[in-house]
């Protein structure tokens, strides 16, 4: 009877979730591994998130916060999304949760039914896609390849509506690709939603600060989304607290609701402390972070300057997050030394981490199967090394 | 379109959050409310708990733990089980949780589908309820009155069961009744479910260290149930420490699988320092909390004794937890002053907040609609002064 339940067969194994253990074990078997396919900062938290922690520990911050979050942290991203985004929310239209993962299933499983469809910006965060076959809603995936940077057109998403649209999702900056939308194109987007009412928008913006060119832009802040964008955001990223796990919404007052309801049954409030480093953190001025974008940016330099020169793969200019998403079409069909064909980008980071140790991942697992994700968040010595390795490794292809 | 998912439809607003809120605003207006309404300690976290945590932040854990745990935390949840509970288990056969309510959904979400019955014996926590209405399945109550110790009889249990049943789940020490099971109760419960092969045992053992009787006994231990009981425990009861939000399941590998599955989509692993903090909590001997529990105990003994004086009241010896549950049937039909029928415990419980500023929970909440609940996790005198108000308010009722 070891049998589970419909609603968990709907998901696999993610993907990222997959690569990092098959890296872990070949790193346990002493396998000397670089690992490009993490989703973090390799900064430690900054001093005075720790700080506030510490402070919140001998504090006594133990009992049960609220649902939505601690009162004193949820009027500090009120203020944050005043200050950062031009954004008006109450407090009651925040709700804090264990990562900024939970913000985006509560939305989901709070608004979507199974005959609903929902479209997805492609490529697209690998937990959508999940989130998605969990509420047993149809998944819409709206394609922008490395030639057009990533990025879907209006026309491209009028032709993906329908009457029975329920969501669109996306983030900017975006993982996987590092593609920013500019103040333009999401008020593009925004007018081609206005014929259709029935659509919530999950802005998520949990790269926000890491961010090189323009100052970023929330499409909550466009008139014709009025009262239905959910604006998705935390510190993980921004301020390297992913083991902190806090994430947030803005939203409409009746999802909002929902959220803290679906919330109060999943988990309830977030860890207290993490929510006192938190409050630490969207109270600070960002300015103070920025040291990390900036190192981010020199490593995006020199990572995409390497891949570029690797024959068979094209790369455009990510512009925010810790990723490149290099496309290798021009490598498959091609064969390894032990004689296996490429057939897809699953096939070339197998042969990579085979042959060479370097750990990517699919562009499968984000709805774009002739791609791969390349982390840059890990120390420059470590990116040379494996930019030579994947370099002599292509040589090898016949 | 402010119209929310038939999925999170399925759910209403917890009656134990709603007492909570109720009673805060209460007091906000400046009202002396008395609080016995909330399900936690009134200790801080104990301190070597919280220099573990400090620790943590210091050592900087602040990157992602693996979604079922940090391999330290699980370790030591294993020896805490083979210590405490005699029950033998693998690090990849715990997953932990933001909180056991977490545990908990994992379990039901991963295992049941709407076709199904879940049996609960009733009493039974609130969110039990409300997870597997959002599973779909048959909730199926089996219940035991305040003349019964609120402790359900296998023959009871077998009259439930069918083979439709897919879980069983209850808690000992038991929150709302305090009840505790006895060794041999478990194993007459075992006996019975040998004859239903396909029913997956969920033991809520939150409150074991709560205990004012004999030592705690896992129904995991009985041999008829081997590789069919999931075993939930945390630690924010028996330390003190709700706001850390960690919970843990030790279970059969298919279902700590699926539970690692599903939780790597909704929150991936939970907060890092809280892990360590945990960790401390189920490394130390089970005495260095016992002063809790002691005291806990002598406040069973004041409420008892003060309840037992109270003409229409019934109750009877809890023997772990921090709560009693009297049922109220003998002030049913009794009128308030301003000449307002009780027609049942929640009519009561709205009565003496409106009358005397005291929050209790109606046992509605729980599945006792004649019962209320009673938290003695509040400072004696308080205690004291509670028991006097609800005293004075009954002899008011005409």
């Amino acid at each position: 009877m070891q049998e589970t339940s419909a609603f968990i067969n709907r998901i696999e194994e993610s993907e990222t979730l997959a690569a990092a253990r098959i890296a872990r074990e070949l790193k346990q078997q002493g396998k000397d591994v670089i690992a490009l396919n993490l989703g973090e900062p390799d900064f430690p938290a900054p001093d005075f998130v720790k700080q506030a922690a510490i402070k919140a520990v001998e504090d006594d911050y133990s009992k049960y916060p609220p649902v939505n979050g601690l009162l004193e942290l949820r009027e500090a991203i009120c203020n944050k999304f005043k200050r950062d985004n031009a954004l008006e929310f109450t407090p009651n239209q925040i709700v804090v949760s264990t990562g900024a993962k939970q913000s985006l299933v509560n939305v989901v499983l709070s608004l979507v039914n199974p005959e609903d469809e929902v479209v997805v910006f492609t490529p697209y965060w690998v937990s959508y896609k999940a989130m998605v076959d969990l509420s047993g809603a149809t998944f819409v995936p709206v394609s922008a390849g490395v030639e057009q940077d990533f990025k879907v057109t209006p026309n491209q998403l009028k032709a993906a509506l329908s009457e029975k649209t329920r969501l669109l999702m996306f983030s900017s900056p975006c993982n996987p690709t590092g593609s920013v939308y500019s103040q333009e194109e999401l008020e593009a987007i925004a007018e081609v939603l206005k014929d259709y009412p029935r659509v919530v928008v999950v802005s998520d913006e949990i790269y926000e600060h890491i961010n090189f060119t323009a100052a970023h832009y929330s499409i909550g802040r466009c008139e014709a989304l009025k009262d239905r964008v959910v604006t998705v955001n935390g510190v993980s990223k921004s301020f390297a607290m992913t083991g902190y796990r806090i994430g947030y919404i803005g939203a409409p007052q009746w999802i909002a609701n929902a959220c803290n309801k679906l919330q109060g049954q999943f988990t309830s409030g977030a860890n207290a402390v993490a929510q006192m480093a938190a409050k630490a953190a969207v109270e600070a001025n960002p300015e103070q972070v920025y040291f990390m974008r900036d190192d981010f940016k020199k490593r995006r330099d020199l990572v995409k300057a390497g891949l570029e020169k690797i024959p068979g793969f094209t790369v455009n200019q990510p512009t925010g997050a810790f990723y490149i998403f290099p496309d290798v079409s021009g490598l498959l069909g091609k064969t390894t030394p032990d004689g296996k064909t490429l057939h897809n980008a699953g096939d070339f980071c197998e042969y990579i981490l085979q042959d060479t140790y370097v750990s990517l991942v699919t562009g499968a697992a984000f709805g774009a199967p002739n791609c791969i994700r390349i982390s840059y968040a890990t120390a420059t010595p470590l990116l040379k090394e494996a930019l030579q390795r994947i370099a002599a490794a292509v040589e090898k292809l016949g």
